[in-house]
């Protein structure tokens, strides 16, 4: 496989590393990816993380594997476990099921490795189009709120909905970040406000439950979200709070955009109640679970629940941002 | 001044200890409070909290200082320095000038201590009274959303909102209460939940972000929260994340009750228009402050924005729950 480079995801010399998601902004740890049973363990543990990178990761973790001289029967079984690292995503069996497509027609390693490499330069163009089209909707002094992380750490470009927001400000347009932390995990605190000070893009961190007071007040002008899973119907799986944010939005008249890649969209999914959400461990709502430490603040005999994900319907749901263009339509994004 | 007993706040035998709430649920740890500067401090470092009881806390630490023989201009300088400990709840000037009033007929200390007495003990009445109108509102089989913290910590009774569902227990009803965490200081996940198992209360804490895919999904069926402030006109302020959970309620058609002794009204207020929203420092948004240790996960770089309480417009409020019963309309409350 060729050297490929990104934000969190590189394949050098034979070597996969990805940038420890769990450790930053702390540190700016590499792991090394030896094997695929490795990559399942950073993918499960969210030290790779974001719908486009754990497939885009998890493709490249396969093509590694199967350019060791494994056998096909191998392949095939670390494909089916690498595709069920995680559930709610789209994007991990998307790429894992590529690669097998184009393997299964005459079991040529070659081919399978060009696919993921083919993925991943692929995902580059699709965020590097989502963040331009996203950019347009943009305009100098706004006040933008985005969620959870969707910069240039989930995707091997620029990234997708962040993408967009870094786009703008590259393009010059003088805008102002709110990042809300994004309970339990903190991608927004710790990720999207790395990625922020990294761009030294003017932002503002706030906790997820201020969201509403910012609206009331006017100070937040449009609303920009990554996408884990899109149904045919348009209605959207994201980071729990997404749906939350939506309805507010709606009630505060406040456009709310969607930014994603078209391989998001499930075609095999009718509509928002097919969507399986993971549940998570309960150390990540009693406390934070490795930021740098483990610390639980609530009562040891507390019970908890963790979902992962909420679905958005898609009448709250302002307009599509994909590689293909904006469009309020999902019918239209799906069928161009 | 006579042995007065609460959950949280003590005063026996010339001695007023409080129950530090920044170490719950990690230690029960009692601060002795040996004058008004060590009260004022306690108050801003939120080791004394919730409305009803920093009014308290404060009207004891006064008499306690009235009776070593100060003199009365020290008593006045030092009521007004109590009564501008913090700025947002109503009861901590409302108890200091309760004391003023007495005070200034004949300037006698004596006056003064007994009222103290009374407001701890009128405390204790309004609460108690508060709890059992709206347990009136629960119904077995309800699952109860609640926010922040108002049980016995906050209060020298049973607590208001919290007290409410606490009361609705020992009536024998079934309940389920979920427990949102409150960033940025965790008063769900620490005090809440704290309570809820020391009188087994079955209870589930998730974080703020979740609460609308809960509502989506019917698992909610009422929200009682406290209350800061009420203006006249019946817009509430509470703690930040309040109206947030008003609008989601109204979206999601959940009633959404405040409950709160009717010395919260201030009638000096007009509106939320004229209320002022302390705004806090940014350690706490930046990562956790003092549970148990100062920890930030966010870059140093990121600035933040943390208004501790919201205002929620009297429009999104489907009940108010005072000491003198239940009612739709402000006015009602306020007039009799």
């Amino acid at each position: 496989m060729k050297n490929l480079y990104s934000l969190a995801l590189v394949y050098e010399n034979g070597r996969l590393r990805v940038l420890n998601q769990q450790k930053l902004p702390y540190e700016e740890e590499w792991l090394l990816c030896k094997n695929p049973f490795d990559m399942v363990s950073m993918i499960q543990h969210l030290q790779v993380r974001g719908a486009p990178l754990i497939g885009i990761a998890a493709a490249l973790a396969l093509a590694q594997y199967a350019e060791t001289g494994v056998s096909k029967e191998q392949i095939l079984q670390i494909a089916k476990r690498l595709a069920e690292a995680r559930p709610t995503a789209v994007n991990l069996p998307y790429c894992i099921s590529c690669l097998m497509q184009v393997y299964s027609k005459n079991w040529n390693v070659q081919a399978l490795v060009d696919e993921a490499e083919r993925l991943f330069e692929e995902d580059a163009c699709l965020s590097n189009a989502i963040a331009k089209h996203g950019a347009s909707l943009i305009q100098s002094g706004d006040f933008i709120l985005t969620h959870c992380n969707t910069g240039g750490l989930v995707t091997t470009g620029i990234g997708t909905a962040l993408g967009a927001i870094i786009q703008a400000h590259y393009e010059g347009k003088q805008i102002h970040v709110y990042v809300d932390e994004t309970r339990p995990l903190l991608q927004g605190a710790r990720l999207t406000c790395w990625e922020l000070v990294s761009h030294n893009i003017p932002h503002t961190l706030i906790c997820d439950n201020m969201t509403a007071a910012l609206m009331a007040k006017g100070m937040i002008h449009k609303i920009i979200v990554g996408a884990d899973r899109i149904a045919v119907n348009g209605d959207t799986a994201n980071k729990i709070g997404t749906y939350s944010l939506a309805v507010l939005a709606r009630v505060h008249n406040i456009p709310f955009y969607i930014a994603a890649p078209r391989t998001t969209i499930d075609s095999n999914c009718p509509s928002g109640e097919e969507i399986v959400v993971e549940e998570r461990q309960a150390i990540e709502v009693r406390g934070i679970a490795g930021f740098p430490v483990n610390l639980e603040w609530a009562p040891a005999k507390t019970k908890t629940f963790n979902p992962a994900f909420d679905v958005t319907p898609v009448n709250l749901i302002s307009g599509f941002i994909t590689d293909a263009g904006i469009s309020r339509d999902i019918k239209e994004v799906i069928h161009g």
